[in-house]
């Protein structure tokens, strides 16, 4: 039988809103006080949810190992990091949905269990999820 | 990419458990304390999931739209009432599941993404889905 | 060494906010939502801090015996409960923090350890502390 | 309309996880720290996801008589336990995979809605579901 | 009797921690990641804790004027801001300690009630409390 | 001004508790389920609370230095251990309040702020604290 295995991390992160290509009044429009010009940060809560056999040992996949993977690929990246400035968000905005999606292609490798989806926290009021939902 | 958003609301309002048509025994036979003549209550969280494809700002939706829609249909009717005294449960116990079961049709109709589902906790330790779930 | 031992407890209540001898609109200013008509709810959460010299059996307090008292003093009585209906709020607006002045005082008799404070939680946005507190 | 409900316990237990055919390096290898020799433990958190149509009063399923269920299948046998001394984790490894897996199959028999899923939480960043997820 | 009031109230920010004359050798040892060049951020969680006798209305003072005198003097101010942009921080390093001492001096002359203390969790693992401890 | 910073630490650990001179039948009327014989588990948390004047960094204390002394004097020790098999519980009951005053001895003399008091969460409806408290 299958089981789900759901591991939480969190990352503290900044990041500011706007589309360089809009007006100053349309940025305010859409992204309120996110817009704030110097920016503002969330302690982001991810969960990693992968999915899989139990193994001889009794486990969906070694922790240990997913951790390492998690660590490397997202922690390290984004962990105290300022979104704007990391290439991958030129010419996107770091929202959190956009974030949500480039961790998932970032964890999609992981070879030790099945990558089902993500969950990013926000806030307590807001949260993320990508990946493997209901059609 | 699809990603789904999920938003949590909290609002306390107070409810009796009773259907008017069985006995007093019957009552409290189903409903034990939640049958109390004079009600009770509860800080009910709800949380609402809408999805669709990252718009041109990297959201799902417009955050303030899908806060006003919610303030408007749920929030402002439910917050800090009394269920039994709704017109929309005359004749209808307002069990959580009822309340959930009302609060899902009001929301059907947004129109800046897909309602996906509702959740409402009516305490730690319990809560209601409705919604597009595994068949 | 002296050890303080803090116990939750959960129960949902109903109560409505409002001056008998007010007029509606002092009421409505005072008390806003808090004071409409047929009452609102909240599940509460209670901390009960007591205090004293482990005992022979490395404790504080026996705990099925704090548990027994606080649930015969406080639980039976308040769980489920309309605040508006209990003879101890006639007279007296039910709001949370008379509420916990009472179950400070109910409390005080109890035996087998000292009574320190209790803290009574609404919503969890708002809490009252009731007992031995700085100056 | 259907809903789900879900409802939430606790109990603390204790495990050691080691395969016993396995070499002590092995053992170590795998389970790091919770290989230690007496054991560990933890607060289990367990969801249990029931579906139905609303009956006449308004709910999934009579709440006590789910409550009487899992108690008596669940929780009375794995309330302040130490797997590893149960015949079911006689050969095998009683991570919280297996635990799961064991709770699931005790649930299913239940009568008065239908079982969905299980989620059991082992710390605040590890939890595992098992039941019906998707494909 | 006197009862304690604790508000909760919560903001993103973002800060980035260095001391100007530091060297940077210097600042990476003492700072580490919270150095990074371009900042991080947090979601701060405020909670103010006021104390008093209660009022005619049963209360220790009337909570919309204390919401509105934390939302003028701290939220509206921190809110979605980067501290480091702030002149209160001009040659002072944004620290939630400092952050702390800045938002217990704005509070000071609520007239209400008496300021007891304040306490600023910057995650789940850190707060600060300032105001009226223990000696 | 003084500042009091908290820092939150967890680990799991497993216990039985009885007291060896004791019968069984007086064993089981103290400790309950607590004296099951092989024992069962917490995920415990700890919180760490020390106070001092703001150094030249803004800070109570070198967070790295507060971390390194409690992994080394707490962590390492009680992480994932079975706490009936540790020398300083030889002859003494392990319960959480005799696990709180062993740890506040290990914490005493960290040289880098005043220690003024831990908090130890046994589940989420018991905790225990011991230190500078009220008189």
């Amino acid at each position: 039988m299958k089981a789900y295995l759901t591991r939480r991390y969190r990352f503290p992160a900044s990041h500011r809103l706007f589309l360089p290509d809009a007006s100053e009044a349309e940025n305010q429009r859409v992204y309120g006080k996110c817009n704030n010009p110097h920016g503002h940060g969330h302690n982001y809560a991810l969960e990693v949810t992968v999915s899989g056999q139990l193994d001889l040992h009794g486990m969906v996949c070694d922790l240990p190992r997913l951790d390492a993977f998690v660590t490397r690929e997202v922690i390290e990246r984004y962990d105290h990091a300022n979104l704007n400035h990391l290439p991958e968000f030129a010419g996107k905005v770091p929202t959190t949905e956009n974030l949500g999606l480039e961790i998932y292609e970032r964890l999609r490798s992981f070879g030790a269990a099945r990558l089902e989806r993500i969950r990013l926290e926000e806030t307590r009021k807001n949260s993320f999820e990508i990946g493997n939902m209901l059609p």
